[in-house]
Parts: structure tokens; sequence; C-alpha cells
């Protein structure tokens, strides 16, 4: 029994971890959508050994189009208790879902609940591209701004004029990511290493943001099992708690997504700095007792804010950190995005950052950090309404 | 003191509601859909006497448009710590979107949630239209189903079928409907009193339903602020308990909105069975203890199954139900839709018929039912995946 063993029976875990194969945009081309959401469902019902009939919730985000309503049908769900959908996109998503998923089981309204996304990305819109007939589209095209980078862009540039932050220091976020990918079987970048001679010349999306700055855009479906403690203890897998999660945003922090008015320095970070407060006070922990993290890396800005605003290192020296090693794995302090996250495992919109999260702390990772008890996840911080949750080993 | 005080601290209750002028679709033309979403949460803040900068969290249903990101903006929201938006319509939202915010604040998620839902049919599309880019969209149009009125027809077609039910049974519902709307000022059809030689006459729109069977279509928001009991003490208004709410679809229930396939006899009941068993096993109450009822009326029928689904009456005999006055107001043991509802107060997606329910827990409603100490409120049955909550006077 590890030290996170003692909290309430009615706590939520993580019970049951599925992904697909993971591929490039267009590379699931023989498959539906639903079917991939299907079979992620699938696997971590046989992962946690939870009948998938006796799943009584659904949690998803940013309008995934695999509503509970038909998976329900196509898995057998006897009764449905719970069905929720966190607005907006990765940031405010994926541990959104899971903080959804953690309040059903933990209030009484649902006793399993399955957090998932699936993204098929060949057969719908990809997500590099705005639509202008969604609100935040509307509001952002007359400013130039016409995809993610772009929006991103604004905020690494403002951060490198704020912080003196060089290339190299952004590039050392995308090799650790493409370093651990080497060592996952199911990360699309596998068997495509990375130096920083790639980085650097790597073409420009958006200034200054590069190609190898950007993360992937892919196929594929993953899911968690989340469930009651005292429910847990009949089921296959050693839980993995969840100490603490939140989907949130903080006023001024939708920033670039919303258009909206924001103080300067905001540009550079501040977004989930509350919510990082709330979350570790609720854990009983600090940042410094974080062995791991999967931070959302739609871009490599997004991590270097997210070292920042939840309290991993100082304002502005998220590129000491990372010129420090201290990302790296295995012998950095705070080993980052061990599967290789979204920049170099798969663009499963963050949720499969969580699930690496729950191999972490299972000890079953192939970039595995020794004797880890706790894992920070995220969505992406400084740019986009976000969310995290605080893992631990039980 | 009530008979539903003695619940614990933590148990969520409904402590403000608000709304705006309902109007016909188009009847807002000068108004933005958003801006109607502010002061429906603007009111009820100020009906609670919960300053809106302290408001965390936001939920709602059915693709609503009003994102948490922009209205915290608008409202000055200090700290957003949940944001949520129930699948599907109507069926699984109203409730469904209450029942999420009271998981939120019985778990601790967050403190002070917002339950709204705006419409402004006018300045987007009409409920009344399918579109064929959306799942279900896709799905019926291959069997000729483009309207909600369509698929409902099938429902009431197969009831009648089976039972029996005369037209002036169903008219028994519109017009309990359209009487009550007489009493509510902010009621579209008031000033509009409606006989049964009105209702039969009403042109066919989906055989064998009527015009008169159908909702409305309309503009306008509306609102709930939901809190915990303890943080209620503080504030202005007796909060009225949330005994259990839930946003459930049974399995194959969702039935003709998935085209999924279900036995012969789900056209006509079945729906909602399983959760309303739940959640009067979790109120520790009865349908016979419930005193008023604001069930989700799309259409006639749908109140009909309604009856039946959650205990109201047996299976088939809605209609005698009806015949004998027991809808009606203010004599009938369980006057229905007190405001007028969906058919006659304004379609804003089935939230107003929870808006009314807290005013019949508060005593404050123009068709008040006296000494009234619990209500029942509900999504569509048998038609959708539904959803309800039940309500008491504390």
């Amino acid at each position: 029994m590890g030290r996170f063993s003692g909290e309430g029976p009615r706590s939520a875990c993580i019970v049951g971890i599925g992904e697909t194969r993971y591929a490039k945009w267009g590379g699931m081309a023989d498959r539906s959508e639903f079917s991939l959401a299907c079979d992620a469902i699938l696997a971590a019902a046989a992962d946690a050994g939870v009948d998938p009939q006796d799943i009584d919730g659904f949690a998803s985000f940013s309008d995934d189009r695999n509503e509970p309503s038909i998976l329900q049908t196509a898995l057998g769900t006897r009764v449905l208790r719970f069905a929720s959908m966190v607005w907006g996109g990765g940031g405010g998503g994926s541990c959104g879902a899971l903080a959804h998923a953690c309040a059903a089981v933990e209030s009484g309204l649902a006793r399993c609940v399955v957090v998932f996304r699936g993204l098929c990305q060949g057969q719908q819109f990809r997500f590099g591209q705005f639509h202008p007939w969604t609100p935040h589209g509307a509001l952002l095209a007359p400013f130039g701004l016409f995809s993610p980078p772009q929006m991103a862009a604004l905020a690494a540039q403002r951060y490198r004029h704020l912080y003196g932050t060089t290339p190299e220091q952004f590039g050392r976020v995308a090799l650790a990511c493409r370093a651990n990918a080497q060592r996952n079987p199911n990360a699309v970048m596998r068997g495509r290493p990375m130096t920083m001679d790639d980085y650097l010349a790597s073409r420009t999306i958006a200034s200054p943001l590069k190609l190898l700055d950007c993360c992937l855009e892919s196929d594929g479906a993953c899911a968690l099992i989340v469930t009651t403690r005292e429910r847990a203890r009949d089921l296959a897998q050693r839980p993995v708690a969840v100490l603490a999660s939140q989907g949130c945003e903080q006023h001024w922090g939708t920033g670039i997504i919303g258009a909206h008015a924001m103080p300067d320095e905001i540009y550079a970070t501040g977004n989930g700095r509350t919510m990082a407060a709330e979350l570790f006070a609720r854990a009983g922990l600090s940042p410094a007792d974080v062995d791991v993290a999967q931070l959302y890396d739609a871009f490599t800005i997004t991590v270097m804010l997210a070292l920042e605003d939840y309290g991993f290192c100082g304002r502005g020296e998220a590129g000491a950190f990372m010129d420090a090693g201290h990302g790296d794995w295995p012998n950095g302090k705070l080993p980052l995005n061990t599967s290789g996250g979204n920049l170099s495992e798969a663009y499963v919109h963050g949720l499969n950052l969580v699930v690496e999260g729950v191999r972490q702390m299972r000890g079953t990772s192939h970039s595995q950090v020794p004797d880890a008890e706790v894992c920070f996840a995220s969505g992406a911080a400084g740019v986009t309404p976000t969310s995290a949750a605080i893992l631990a080993r039980m």
C-alpha cells in the first residue's frame, strides 16, 4: 500500500486505460471515428476488468461526436446515469472531463464513468484549421488568426520578448518528447528521432513557431475508466488515485482563444495559476512533490508556460529549466510527456497524456520514472481555458 | 423549517432563478442570444443575492453557444472551476445540467454553479428543423424523419394504437398548459386562451400530432443558481432542495432519436423508468408524494409518456388521468406545467420548467399549488434521452 491509499472510500480513482493504434491524420481511413472510440473504451474496460454493460457514465470534451446515446447501444450499457461534455478544446477538456467523471462518482451520480476522446481527422475536419461559423472562429478571423499556431505564436512571441528565451530552449521541449516517443511502440513518431539541428532547420509555421514546435494531427482514440476506491477493490488493476482534478478558466486567462481584453503580462503566463494552487492545496502537496508531468503540448510554448503557471519553476525560467535537462527522461527532476505527448506520440487532444500518467503511476510506462508516486497532468497553459489533475500511486 | 431541511450541509440546492422576457422566435431580433443568456444569469444572481463575480461554474446542454470562457469575461467571474455541457437536446439536458451542477457542488469541485439555457432561434437555426450534418440528422433523414414532430408522431401513433387514447385526451394536456399560461405574465401565449374546439380544429403537422400538440419556438433565456445548503444560509432566498437529479439514457430508451433497434413496446413508454425509480429511491419518496409536476412538453405525447414512465399513473392510463382532471390547476391531484410549459409559456428547451418548479417550492408561482412541498421536473419521456429532478420546499 502506498502513501496515498488512505483517502475515503468514495474518492475517485482510475481503474482502466485503453488506446487504439495511433496514426497520422488520414491514416485510419478504413475506420470510423465511432468504432475507434468504441475500441478504446472496450480496451479500457478489459484492462479494468469491468463489464462494458456496467459503464454508467461518459465524459468527453470539445464537441466529441461520439454521443453517449449511440455509444450505449453499441456497448450494451444497461443504465446511463451521467453524460457530460466540457466546452472548448483540449485545454479545458482533457483533465476537465476527468474532473467531471470524478465529481459524478464522488457525488454518487454514477458508479463507473468512461472518459474518452475519439478523433479521426482524416474523416472529419482538422483541428489545425479554424471554422468561421464557430464563435471563436468568427471572433478571431478579423484579426488574421485562422489557425491554432497563429494564436500560440502570439504568446510565444510575447514570452520571448519578455524573457529572452532562445529557440534552442523551445527545441528542448520538442526533443524531450521525440526522444520519449522512440521508446513507445504506439507513438506515431517512433523510428523518427530528431536532433536540435532538425528542429532549428524546420520551416516556420507562424513566427516564432516552427513545424517542430507544433503537435501532430492524428487519428485515434483513448479512454479511462473512473470509479470510487471502494468499487475499485473488486477490479483487475491496482487503482491510480485522482487526488485532485479540475477543468477551469481563470478570469483573463482565456486570452487569445476568446480574443478578450487582458493585462499585458498574460500573454506570457498566468492562466492556470489559480487552478494549480487550488489543486495542490486539495491534494495536500506542492509542485516539489511531483515526480513526473504530462503537460499539454499543442505547442512547445504551452509546455513552457505550464512549467511556470503550475509552479514547477519561476516566471521566465522555463527556458533555463529545459536547458538544465530537468524535463528529460530518465535523469531530469521532472521528466515530461514520457509517451512522446501530443508532439510526438499522437494528438488525441491531450487525453493520451492522462493515459500515460496512469501508466507512470502503475510503473508500466515505456519511459518509466523509477519510484514515481505523483504525476501532474494538464490541459494547455497560458493560451486557452485549462484543466489539470494530480494522480498518485496508491 | 420544512420536512426536507435535514439533509447534509453539502447537499445541493437552488438559491436563485432568472428569466428574460420570452417571445416567439424572431421576436428578439434586436438582442443577441449571448446578451439574453447574460441577462438571465444576472437576474438569477440578483435573485439569489450572489455577486456574479463569485459564480465559479456553468452548466448547460445541447451545444449551447454561450460558452463559459466568454460568459466569464462578460460577467466578471473571478475563478471558473467547472464548465459542463450535456450532450443531446432538452430530454437529457434540462435536468441533466442541473444534475451536473449538483454533482459539482456536492463533490467540492465548485461552489456556485449557474445552470442556464439561452436560445435566440430567430438569429440562429430553428430546433424544429433537423440538420443532416449532425449524426442524428444523418441517421434519421433516410427514414423520412426531418423534424422533431415527425419523430414524436411515431410514438404518439404507436401509443394510440396500443391504448386507444383519444385526440381529446391529448388535447387535455395542451389545454392545461394554455390555461396556466393565462395567469403567467411572461408566457408567450398569455391572452390567447384555447378551447377543445380550437385544439381539435388545428391543422395536422405529423399525424396524429396537430399544431397545438407541438411546443412553441421561442427566443429567451433562463438560469438557476446552485450551491450547497451550507452556503445557501448566507443568501437572499429560502433555498429549494434538489433531493435527487439525474441526466440519464436508459438502454433502448434513446429509441427514435438514435434510430436504434428497440423492442416493440418502447414506442409507447419505458424510457425514464429506471431513472425515476432511482431518483425516488434516493429522495426517499414515491410518486404519490409529488404535489406538482413540470413535465417536458415538447409535444403532448411526451407528457403522456412521462406520467406513465415516472410512475404517476399506470401504463396506458395517461389519457384517463388527464380526462379526470388530475393534471389541471388548481384542483387536480398533480397540476402540470403551471407556468404554461414549453407548449404555452415558451420553449427555452425545458429549463424554464425547472425555474417554475422552483417558484412552486417557494410559493411564488402565478398558478401556485397550495402547500406544495415536492415538485417533479423532467426532460422528455419516451422519445429521447431523458433527465429529471425532485425538488422540495425546505
